[in-house]
């Protein structure tokens, strides 16, 4: 187990340093190293200006250098040095400024003044740099120039997209994004957990189809909406979005939109089992995916889940949310969290009891004759299991009720269904 | 703003000094004087004795004079110089008497020694008179002449009505009482300010129509449902009952019977923003004509709005209920508020988005350039309005739901609507 | 009613001493004890090997002497002394045998050094003596004799049934047991309560018809309920199971499965009233016969009411649950609740007010003509109960919602019926 939590920070760490944004060669590359890890892996692409619901696909952005020459004939904001140091999406620019022109065009954090922050201009044809605030505080008079080698042309965003067959055709999404640039916990935490989660869950026969998505965040899950939705409505039993589930300082998620689902049950149920002080996240501050998954006739019951949630760690969209801020603790703890919750939901049938009244348990082995504290409460935990499954409510809520936690009931449950005393309703 | 609260203000003490009682021309005179400021309201007479319910309308009481001489030849309890010295309904009387005799018929305070009491005997035919405690204790000894001038005779219960139509036959009810005397806060606050509401209904477009009373109360409530009962309970959607809503301790409401009803949580809503201390009394503490309105088989939404609830503040139904009670500011926030909650009844329809999925906002510049704290806020409200307004709840639900007050949500509905992104449902 | 109290303890006095067992002569021997106070008891008997649903009825056992003699020839263990020296149900034996063997055979409760501990084995032959812990520990090394003069053959097992005929098909069960031996807060408190409950209930008419129970637990309640299950689940609105209930500790009850049935309402309210401090333990933790009638497919709404919970107080399954556990009080107390659960379920009808709006209560000599406190709090509550009888809610819920005793409200109910204001619904 801790192996694959390693193998987990290891791709990370390799795809942290690529310079991906919503469409071009970083995508593509990024993808290609998961496909290595994941070979029924498929690659699509999307022609720029692609129709979908309100939107549509950006064009392609293709960056090769970009820096700023201060007056005194230093190169600073350099590209090479720092993925992060140009906006994403900037047009191809070779001028030369003074100064208070170029600052218009400068992006700082004037509250962590050593940061570079993460600032993209998709929707809005624009360019600029990001740099430390203390950096922007030391530039001198003068004229400075700039170069940005960039293209935006017609091309394609692609994505990566796998299906895992399972007994049903009911199925159980997992998406995550591939978008950002080098930022460790806000982008390759998601798609290194996806991975060796779409590796553990191809390891065994599943009752539920697998839908596991690596697409560029918000353009990519409406794209992909926009030409599955009919099918994703009918089958989905249960979704996940990975974001930030690489360091180890919190559990949380958020919601589904009403906060009603099953998913939500079994996130709570879970978290709650693996930290006490876990946080939930209503729908009304979510900001990924998930909005997308969830919005008003979309309605797909899909959560986030997070180690610590964007936007509430002090390194979001900075340079300093680097390879420091993740570990193989970090994301191994957001891999078993999920990890338990698919099982929850393989499991999380309504049952019902085959006898009237209770069974005889002592002549079929299940009454302790020594009778120990731990015996006790698996003989409690059995018997409020027939009491509660009747039928009219799934495990999740039934383990809920009866106060235990569903690791602890999924063996009990396999030994009632195996001796015949209780059987999956319809 | 400040000048309508003033305005209300003089219209409270121009009304304070009319000797009103169930019946009779001190109700007329009141009457009369709204009309002035609502020349469409209409007034109505009921013969006494009609029958309404379980009910009948009382005889009519005309009051010229009544007074007590005390031994020494002195005249107290005057009439004239307090209307709250007799008893509601008194009888005629001419009679002399000894103390002890006299007592029986004296109602006083003795919690609050200089004040008057305000007593009624509608139901019952009787005679009193109600004095200081500080004045009923130095009462003589000897011989005391009693004069009651007054009449009961087969006339007319009088009560007005106002109806402003809108768009739409469902309506909206403001009803409020004109049978207290001198009473500040239990009486001249409610018409007070239904007159300036019912003028500012009428200055511009309505949804709904509205339908205002001035009414004697319970016996006038009663009387009026019993013959308008088949069209409000059809028509009716939210109302308010006036009461006690001129000082300025307190906001609060009394609940429908069931405390589940739209204009709840309207109240709820608006109260919360007004003043983080405002009460909400459950309905088995009302006492007023809401609880005509609500009760079974009337079932009518219809809840009281008041700043210090009767029987809770410490001049209730005492010569202390005076003009000093009751100001501008405390009518006027009273008004305010209650032109909040009919903003927020107007607007409470199901809205819908008109696209799947989210929207694009920055092309339609519904998404900041330039981003500040504020306009963040903004966009958050926008897009958790657009994620909840699924067609299956109320806007005054939404606000709920996403945090945010509906007098800032009603101008985003109303750009997103002339947006074409929302729209109502049916 | 202290005069019953008192016989109450006196029946559990004299039921104590007898050697119950869930069959035999201890068994017939305290039904008969019973039917002396309830002569229309009916003592049945079910052949040994009976089956009934998943289980089967025992054998019948009778035990006439047990005991253990020492190397040193002293007789300890003895039947004779105190019954839960012997396991129930231990199988005949005459063996000698070392201090080792015998320790096999032998069960203490260390934690409770000089009480006996209550063990049986019902459902696998074996046998076994309960001793002290601190006379365990004296042992003397050496031989030791066993002798146990019983028998398990092919009998009986008895239980008693009283039927009390009401005007209506639809029943109230009352359950308790008859099969532990000298226990007497955890056995003979429970059939002393039923039996003077059931004295009681026959002593004036009734609405709903009783069925009277007097069984074993577990197999009693599966075999009574394998032969009455579909008259029990069409007819009975509520039950109680009676164990436990002679302590003055505190007052509790079991909730049923779902803990939302009218007998949980009105256990709740009455017990809330008795005693501020009750406790409400939830079903998972139930363990006596509430439990059968609550299975998935039985589904009777019955709870257990109890002084202090079986399993919750130092006594429990020792012996010194003796009588110096139970007292009148004790006893009394649960049988005064127990009433007034009666009295509720038999009243608890919904209501409809017969006149629209408010009825006048002046001319009904219902509104005081003197107010003083305890007159107003009944006229609110008189008010109050005829705004939310609205023929939706029972009178339990609206007693909650309305904020009074339920005792307090069924005089009014009685005198409002009587003047034709209040009627039952359908």
């Amino acid at each position: 187990m801790k192996q694959t939590h390693q193998k987990i920070y290891d791709l990370a760490a390799k795809l942290y340093p690529i310079p991906r944004s919503l469409t071009g060669d970083g995508v593509r590359q990024t993808l290609e190293i998961i496909k290595e890890l994941l070979p029924n892996l498929e690659i699509h692409g999307v022609p720029s200006g692609t129709k979908c619901f309100d939107w549509e696909t950006p064009k392609e952005w293709r960056i090769r250098d970009a820096y700023i020459v201060t007056p005194s004939g230093k190169k600073i904001a350099e590209f090479g040095q720092n993925n992060l140091h140009i906006v994403g999406y900037s047009t191809p620019q070779r001028l030369k400024m003074p100064l208070d022109e170029l600052k218009k065009h400068i992006y700082t954090l004037p509250s962590m003044p050593d940061a570079i922050p993460y600032v993209t201009s998709y929707y809005k044809e624009s360019w600029g740099f990001c740099i430390s605030y203390e950096q922007f505080c030391a530039l001198e008079d003068g004229e400075y120039e700039v170069f940005i080698d960039s293209e935006l042309f017609d091309g394609v965003m692609n994505y990566g997209e796998l299906i895992i067959k399972g007994e049903s055709e009911k199925e159980v999404l997992i998406s995550t994004y591939i978008c950002h640039p080098s930022l460790a916990n806000n982008e390759v935490s998601g798609p290194s957990v996806a991975t060796y989660l779409a590796d553990w869950i191809a390891s065994k026969k599943r009752k539920y189809s697998y839908r596991i998505l690596f697409i560029p965040e918000t353009i990519g899950s409406i794209y992909y909406l926009s030409r599955h939705l009919e099918g994703m409505k009918k089958n989905t039993v249960a979704g996940f979005n990975l974001t930030c589930i690489g360091d180890d300082r919190a559990y949380s998620f958020i919601s589904t939109r009403h906060g009603d689902k099953m998913i939500d049950k079994i996130a709570r149920h879970t978290l709650k089992n693996i930290d006490a002080n876990y946080k939930e996240y209503p729908f009304i501050l979510s900001g990924s995916d998930e909005r997308k998954y969830n919005a008003p006739g979309v309605d797909l019951p899909v959560i986030s889940v997070m180690r610590s949630k964007y936007g509430e760690y002090p390194e979001y969209h900075t340079s300093k949310d680097n390879l420091s801020v993740i570990s193989p603790e970090g994301l191994g703890g957001g891999f078993e969290a999920l990890k338990q919750m698919i099982e929850a939901i393989e499991a999380n049938e309504k049952y019902r009891g085959t006898t009237l009244c209770e069974p005889q348990l002592g002549c079929r082995g299940l009454y302790p004759t020594v009778s120990t504290h731990d015996t006790w409460r698996q003989v409690k935990a059995l018997k409020n299991i027939l009491a509660y499954c009747d039928g009219t409510k799934d495990l999740i809520c039934v383990c809920e009720k009866i106060g235990e936690k569903i690791v602890d009931v999924l063996p009990i449950v396999d030994e009632l269904r195996a001796q015949g005393l209780l059987e999956v309703c319809d």
